[in-house]
């Protein structure tokens, strides 16, 4: 792919892509993933300020940041340079999880991460294999990269369980150079078990490596310890600061892998890629782990209040291991659209995951799950549904 | 180069470097480039603490941050996710410039963007030609997207000014992808006018792409108006908001180019890379140009005061037109070292640029300045070089 864009076709400035044949294809595969989250243009035609939205469609802590991670930030000097290298954050991170330091790398979020593996591991022309449907940053990560993604699809009627033997078959014969494996897997909630994910990386046969993206982790309530895996050498475990201690706004992930990995990925990393004040976040929020644990009770509260309101109102929500619920509500373009327009709840229509008829919410606290629920219970769009 | 990282090369894990033939190419290729800044390891190894030395290795608006944006700082929330589009804060530039957004984009500092630009124009094989010497991160983004930099080298016996007939002749008979001036350059404080800088765009012929990164603009006394370069349609303008409003640990850098280079770099950005308190302080920032201003004028009046007091210690301080000088010293690497042990100052080695008988100094305050003349005075590693 990208080796088309080569030197003589960059003469081609004045508009967005080089016209020709390649068009349709290179716009297809550079398309932006879409996320959840609040889109500042939309709600702007809504005439909607941030702040009066009740947001479902982002997966975070719902506790918001701890108190000392807020104090740390309101004193740190903006104008001292970052240090390039994190040496503290790693070592905290190190020491806190029996890990050396150069077994981890920090990334401006996980998706910095995401995008580094894929530039350090895929030539054009390489295959990667992803564990779908789920989050839409590797496959753009894959493209970007020159190579093409192979997308392992789960289905509803398997409750969205990947068929794990035809997987290893699959990876074993196409040897690609990486596998994603969301896990627990953003947006169905499927959590593997440590067999599952040894299973995966062995089918690789020490030719690829295993990308494990461990974002919603901390939220599972029956997690095993999965930071032994690295000994493996060809499994990456990637993890989400941004959503253990409500840090969205800073943007930290880390990644821990054998030393030459960590190397090999690192190489492609920009100076100063992870800034000053997501740095001194981390810091201070690695000694309050108990935040984690109270934003992980908080959320199985609320997931429990919501499983049982929305199974009586006959919405189909199977069990998430996860921060979210994926519920099948009929037309989930619509559904959203009402909900942010007439009760300003903003919820996530997964329609870029494949799955049209679903939306996504991430679990906040059980009163803001209620005015979920009114607003659901009032909406014309799931009445018609069920009609 | 990279194509030959593909996926059979993936399985040799347990390395940092894939061994073999390649690994001394390699290393020396992908090596991380040198940059100013205090050194957090250095440091620790000398039991020092960054508060306590004075760092006049980096070259940033030495007033440091307005009050307001340290204010905006303070009360941002950190958990609410920046917007992906950076939406207000291109708005808000564009407004300022004169520019349409869409002709705007937002980096997580210069750097990012800078990197974006290789991967977005650069293909494998293919050539960029660097004016140098100048910053490292330009020649490490080309070499991670697989091109060659040819490097124009500027001699000191011509006061360091390039030859700009041969730079001419050499562009339009290599025809790069890219090239890139860093004007003011860094670390010579050579300042290119605008024929200057025009008949290098003419000589790419309609085949490539200039980057004129001005991350120094602000602090030139005499600048010419360059934003109207872009409707050349190849020519991009690097800005740094990072150097002009001191807000270095935040991260934050803009490009303004032709809507369809916009575009097309904009494809490689990864979600999310400009986080919200970058964002929320150049959103403030924009506001207050008269602090860009007094930190013109303070750097004005400092350049004076070292350019008269280290010439008459005979060390030989050409004119600058940035915010730092290039001094030659002698031994660079010895005298940065005993600045920093014995004094607790911090300046900047130049053998990273090829000149290791100089130090860079990024201009502070007056008061700052005179501590830094008074270190050198007493250095030993000066006196033996004049001996």
């Amino acid at each position: 792919m990208k080796q088309t864009w080569g030197t003589r076709a960059a003469a081609r400035f004045g508009s967005p892509l080089a016209k020709g044949p390649m068009q349709a294809h290179l716009e297809e595969n550079h398309s932006a993933p879409v996320h959840g989250g609040l889109n500042a243009r939309e709600l702007e035609s809504l005439g909607l300020h941030p702040e009066e939205v009740l947001d479902f469609s982002a997966s975070i802590n719902p506790l918001g940041a701890p108190r000392e991670v807020r104090e740390a930030l309101r004193s740190l000097p903006p104008d001292a340079y970052p240090d390039r290298s994190c040496l503290k954050l790693r070592r905290a991170l190190g020491s806190h999880l029996g890990i050396e330091p150069h077994s981890i790398l920090a990334g401006n979020g996980s998706t910095e991460l995401i995008h580094l593996i894929a530039r350090a591991f895929l030539s054009p022309g390489d295959s990667a294999v992803i564990f779908a449907p789920t989050f839409g940053e590797y496959a753009a990560a894959c493209r970007l990269a020159g190579a093409s993604p192979v997308f392992l699809q789960s289905r509803e009627e398997a409750e969205f369980r990947w068929d794990l033997a035809h997987a290893s078959k699959l990876i074993s014969g196409l040897r690609p150079s990486l596998v994603f494996v969301c896990n627990p897997n953003n947006p169905t909630g499927i959590y593997l078990g440590e067999d599952e994910v040894r299973q995966i990386a062995d089918s690789l046969g020490g030719g690829g490596l295993l990308v494990l993206d461990e974002a919603y982790r901390s939220f599972v309530d029956k997690r095993w310890r999965s930071q032994g895996l690295i000994r493996m050498g060809n499994v990456v475990l990637l993890r989400s600061m941004t959503k253990d201690y409500g840090i969205a706004g800073l943007r930290l992930g880390y990644l821990l892998a054998a030393e030459g990995v960590v190397a090999r990925v690192g190489k492609f990393q920009y100076s100063w890629s992870v800034n000053a004040a997501a740095q001194a976040a981390g810091l201070v929020a690695i000694d309050h782990p108990r935040h984690v644990e109270r934003g992980r009770r908080l959320v199985g509260a609320s997931k429990d209040f919501l499983t049982s309101a929305l199974g009586r109102m006959g919405l189909d929500c199977p069990p998430s291991a996860a921060n979210f619920l994926l519920i099948r509500v009929g037309e989930a373009a619509r559904l959203r659209r009402e909900l942010l327009t007439r009760f300003r709840v903003c919820v996530r229509d997964c329609a870029s995951f494949g799955l049209p008829e679903h939306i996504r919410i991430g679990v906040r606290s059980v009163e803001d799950s209620r005015r979920l629920v009114l607003a659901l219970k009032a909406s014309t769009a799931i009445r018609n549904h069920h009609e």
